[in-house]
């Protein structure tokens, strides 16, 4: 596969193709130190053998927040270390910080803007992210990425809702590449060019006004231009379209911008993928082989084996797949792919995150802090002898589906689909024995069956299937 | 070309795949009627030949809104038979009209919902509906288009923020659905089956929680189910992310769904064409051969024939790009693509229709209430002896163009613009001799070129084109 192929990035071997990118996890103090949590999560990862881990990401600055790390001061770095040294103790994961820097917020919903920034407040900036990546490279991770994505500081800049009418202009393309040029240039003083740093952005802004995959293959030529060594794409996660709650600190991902960047169940698969390929190919076309990833619901192996296969992207960016089943990796390369534990995109990992809550998974067994652990067993969940007796039956505008407990140690029900003569895929993955299936329209058959699966994925074999044929009242067209 | 091939509608025999889909136009009085503006404005069109003439919006009741025309009465049919035989007098083109039912807006920014119709009032828009397209039918259109797409009530049934939890419900596809099965069941009751009556909705909801294709696949299989004769897609253009100006009645394109719904010149061209082509593919696989048309930037007369050619779609809706020439079809038949008057997405239509104001083309003459007529001439625009004296200069992220002024009847000056060894595109439309590019990026060659045009789109030879290199302080990594 060419997903589990190596690639070089600046001297930085990584093993496969697939990278998790950045995800908040709420598990560190307000302190913004590395404790047991944190680790535990990252070298839950590492033991996954995912290429590239992108750790949370962490501040250059001492601003308030909710749980961040830090790497504002050379009293993170220890800690930070102790996190490298542990995740590379792990496996060959390659491993780099997100680097960011976020503008203040208040309860009130005020928000401070870019043009509210001074020069010095500028130049302040700049300095600090060359010193937080020289933190990096002295705590010993592999590279660095600067988030210039969603809703923080560098992706204000790049914006075209940026307000500000100086060098760093919103009014011209180039003004609003001024301050990553300037952060990047900065950073190679720091560090040198021997360092692997690469850059999250965002392909398509998804606000009124904001840029779109025009300016976002321009943005991505520049980057090239300015030697970053990777380009990490996502969208939206914008703060001028998040919904303020009265009395909550605002939460960018609340918008529809929010819903683009995490997409709920009702998108479809790798649905920012084309955009990830357009940039890819600009720049290629262009002159420069900076690595391009992207990322949006990318969690089916075959698709994310097409993406790379294809050359439409070098590697492919799998955030909430990866939560749910640190193991996805390993399982692919064992040829296990029926027992990777699918997202479902339910979204909880969202909700905790806006919420401030330490960021868990729903299919984790209740109350884990992290995802179990996976050893290749026999004992597999299976059906009573009386069988599944999976019931599908269609009432009201829905599908109600209903079974008998799996016998042996279960975690849950994963449910598939096939609409038709297509192939039948995962479509919701639960805990109870029953699920409303409210999508069904007349005219398609479906066939669903179930399987049972305990807590590291370890599958049941399939139920038997039930097809259901839903009913609409035709028109009487008399 | 495969763009100018007749296609049948459920008999309407259309004479090329070019429609000009439901634009409001405020031309009309807050009567309702009818008036010598509207008919010209949609002579017009069919003086253009294109294929399908959609007539903007008109309301099946008596609903307070801004201008808008009516069906919601007899009283309304000797104007609206009027307006068609102008129409059948002037060309083959075939007209229907748009049929809409919205719900009520104050200034207040309050506005009814879903939830607040009894089943009485859902009765009353069923029996309204039939009612309207049996008047359309009396009036002597070719067929009737429901609207079910954008902010209005149709459409409101088959969202996912649809708040009904009765047999509309929004909780299930099927109950969001329901709606238009009874409307079409009364719609087929009053007009009988062999007249052509078309549905437009939104492939994509483009707002929080709205639906994606998904959904709207499956419901494009319900709405070929129910009988329409033809499937025109759309965007966005939801009140539920519209921004309220106090004191003025929420316009549904003010938010980020209506920046989709009527993409500005940063989108990319036929930006959902790829929406209707799934929702194409899915219904024919499905055994309905229903005809699917998709708007969205399409008024570039290749990429048009490439969409129909390919089969991605059956017909293209081009709304801005007919507005500024209603001549497109006419031109492109006559092989003279050259004298087409591009659109250019400066979106003054859209300001003027959110405004209230009579809906013109800024591309037109000043204080024009039509486009101009167009014949072919010898006489047309051309350069100065001194030559047009083009000069691009880069400078603070912008290129400035200047250039001399045209000899003749000019009515305007199109710029355009090629990267590096790519084509040559139009990029902006403008009447000034100058204009600056604000998008170019260092690491790019621009081409640029001029060409001057009348009112009816002959234009002048390029100019000699400029080329201008921007650079861009490259990153000192000492």
């Amino acid at each position: 596969m060419q997903l589990l192929q190596p690639i070089e990035i600046n001297g930085m071997k990584v093993s496969n193709r697939v990278v998790v990118p950045a995800m908040v996890t709420r598990l560190s103090g307000e302190d913004g130190h590395v404790n047991q949590d944190i680790i535990d999560r990252y070298v839950r990862y590492a033991k996954g053998e995912i290429g590239l881990i992108v750790v949370e990401a962490m501040a250059i600055h001492k601003s308030k927040s909710g749980p961040l790390l830090r790497i504002s001061d050379e009293d993170y770095v220890p800690g930070l270390t102790d996190l490298v040294s542990r995740i590379h103790d792990s496996s060959d994961s390659k491993v780099v910080p997100q680097i960011i820097h976020f503008l203040k917020v208040a309860r009130s919903g005020w928000r401070q803007t870019l043009d509210m920034l001074s020069l010095e407040d500028i130049e302040l900036i700049v300095e600090q992210f060359g010193d937080a990546v020289a933190r990096a490279r002295a705590a010993g991770f592999d590279g660095a990425e600067l988030h210039s994505a969603h809703a923080y500081t560098l992706a204000s800049f790049l914006s075209r809702a940026n307000p500000r009418t100086d060098e760093y202009s919103g009014r011209t393309l180039v003004g609003r590449l001024t301050m990553i040029g300037r952060v990047m240039e900065n950073v190679r003083k720091k560090v040198g060019t021997d360092f692997p740093v690469g850059v999250r952005y965002v392909a398509d802004e998804y606000i009124k006004d904001g840029y779109t995959i025009g300016d976002a293959k321009l943005i991505g030529l520049r980057l090239a231009q300015l030697g970053f060594d990777y380009l990490s794409l996502s969208v939206g996660g914008k703060f001028e379209d998040a919904i303020h709650k009265q009395g909550e600190v605002p939460y960018p991902y609340t918008g529809y911008s929010g819903d683009r960047c995490m997409p709920g169940d009702w998108y479809p698969p790798a649905l920012h993928a084309h955009l990830g390929g357009e940039i890819k190919a600009f720049v290629n076309e262009k002159g420069y082989d900076v690595p391009v990833m992207v990322a949006g619901k990318i969690s089916d192996p075959d698709i994310a084996e097409r993406l790379v296969a294809d050359g439409v992207v070098d590697m492919v960016a799998i955030a909430r797949g990866l939560l749910a089943d640190p193991d996805w990796v390993k399982k692919v390369k064992a040829d296990r792919r029926d027992h990777i534990i699918q997202c479902d995109y339910c979204n909880w990992c969202k909700i905790l995150d806006g919420t401030h809550q330490k960021v868990r998974c729903t299919i984790w067994p209740k109350d884990a802090l992290q995802a179990p652990e996976y050893a290749l067993s026999n004992e597999v969940p299976a059906w009573p002898e009386a069988g599944a007796g999976l019931k599908g039956e269609y009432a009201d505008g829905a599908v109600t589906l209903s079974w008998n407990a799996a016998v042996g140690s279960i975690a849950g029900y994963d449910i598939y689909r096939a609409e038709d003569s297509g192939d039948i895929k995962q479509t919701k993955a639960v805990k109870a024995r029953r699920w409303n299936d409210r999508t069904v329209m007349a005219g398609v058959k479906y066939r669903y069956y179930v399987r049972a699966r305990d807590e590291s994925g370890h599958p049941s074999a399939p139920s038997d299937s039930v097809i259901v044929e839903p009913r609409m009242a035709p028109p009487q067209f008399a």
